[in-house]
């Protein structure tokens, strides 16, 4: 598939949720393996424009629009719904903001504060200073039985701010209803590791993206495939509950995959998982395990830690 | 200088020491910017060699040996104490370990288990696998007020098992006496960022450095500088306090240096600055904060956190 090619299906950001809900009627069904191009507003609605408007003075209800859900035929609960990210187009600027009390040092954080972000080609001007652009989804995933809000990160994916879901990545959901009821929205120009004040620069674009029900593979956590490594992401209010279930996670998929027993797999994972942060503003905090592909294959890793 | 060149000063494995402890005696006294060679033994204090030697057998108050300590000339309290690591050259065998209720996963592991892995050129041999070699030096540091045991971390390192201190990273450490009293040890062949099981490929070896003294920049907590990134390494039993005082520091090195106000800084360590995981299973979890050398220099993040 090429990434520049046309897109077959159009998904425009009129059609916006923020609950990942089963009972939604899709706003597109689409066939597998073509590609679907998804508007994306930012995570205000596009409701900041000017440095003057403060995120305390904008409509709350309409926080993290997610585009969809798009309905993925032949998707099916217990599958695994795999998604590639072909592209992200940016729009031409972007708004970070601070909230009084939010974030990593929200006890220092007074003031509500709008940045409008310029973009040009590869780069972001923030204030006086130069950023390198990497373009990233907060927020994809699938339908709940919970009916989770799109703010929230969980077992479906949601808003896991990951900054390794970007392009050329693939994305795997667990689908608990028929057609995966996919979505997508948050996209940032630039995010470090950690989110720490609470927001990065969020933007509007739209993202190229293409299906593949897999079946009865249904992870118990989201994984992303990028050209060198697998990840685990898993999120939890307390990040050592966190860190544990990552970490427990790839010792099983080591154990099931590489014929080790656990106390091996246990010391292999010592060796060459990372632990790395998604993020840890969210009430929920996001962690990744890192796994190397020269060691396990996306296959090996589905099986080991599907539901 | 040349990393290959002959060192000036060697200063052998017999001197080693179990607390970073200002009263100790130097094993060597150094002049700043020559090149030493310091030989480490393994965190066992190379008690273990075969697979039947497990860590619940040898003796524990052996544990965690650093080598030194080393006087460097002209280095006085108050300054950084700048520690260049030019080479680190392994032994051919390491070993690893579990230990019954340690790691993250703790409540899971039950036994006393010993790997030895063999090292050929740049890989690493864990039962039928191979591992990319990742060279790198789990304790460093300098001598505290408080005589801090070598498996702590702490503002003066210690034990922070930092993957990025590794050959061609400068270390910056706070001086808290007269000559520093430089040690280091804990050579690991390659280690994940975590640590999980609680330890990596444990292995002696042989370190060169030099040292240079910058007066009156003793950091608050240790930095470390690699070719394009500078981190600030923070420890703290609680790895909420943790992150919170490593993104605090970032945000005031932003501020002093790039001509930011707080909220603006705050913002911009949400976009540039990555979080990341040293080790999560001392007693006292280490991280790190990332951020890029294209932002800030050494030389104004240093003053912008010194004591």
């Amino acid at each position: 598939m090429n990434c520049c090619q046309k897109p077959d299906v159009v998904v425009s950001s009129e059609s916006t949720f923020f609950s990942f809900d089963p009972q939604l009627p899709p706003a597109a069904t689409v066939d597998q393996d073509v590609l679907v191009q998804i508007e994306a507003k930012d995570c205000f609605s596009n409701q900041i424009t000017e440095e003057d408007q403060l995120v305390s003075e904008i409509d709350f209800s309409r926080i993290n629009p997610a585009t969809g859900p798009i309905y993925v035929k032949g998707a099916k609960k217990g599958d695994a719904l795999a998604v590639t990210i072909h592209k992200i187009d940016l729009k031409q600027k972007g708004a970070i903001v601070t909230i009084p009390k939010e974030g990593v040092l929200g006890d220092m954080a007074e003031e509500a504060r709008t940045v409008i972000c310029d973009i040009h080609s590869d780069q972001l001007k923030f204030k006086h200073l130069n950023l390198a652009l990497k373009r990233m989804i907060g927020v994809i995933g699938v339908a709940t039985p919970e009916n989770t809000p799109t703010g929230t990160p969980g077992r479906h994916g949601g808003n896991m701010d990951a900054t390794v879901i970007t392009e050329g990545a693939t994305v795997y959901f667990p689908v608990s209803c028929d057609g995966a009821l996919f979505g997508l929205g948050d996209l940032h120009a630039v995010m470090g590791d950690g989110e720490v004040c609470v927001a990065a620069c969020e933007i509007a674009g739209n993202v190229t993206v293409s299906f593949k029900a897999l079946d009865k593979l249904a992870p118990m956590w989201p994984c992303v495939e990028t050209k060198d490594w697998l990840y685990i992401v898993v999120s939890d209010e307390d990040i050592n509950k966190a860190f544990y279930e990552a970490t427990r996670l790839t010792v099983r998929a080591f154990e099931g995959a590489l014929d080790l027993d656990w106390h091996d797999a246990y010391m292999l994972a010592s060796m060459a998982m990372d632990l790395e942060i998604c993020q840890l503003v969210d009430p929920r905090k996001t962690v990744r395990a890192k796994l190397p592909k020269n060691l396990i294959s996306i296959d090996l890793l589905l099986k080991a830690i599907r539901v």
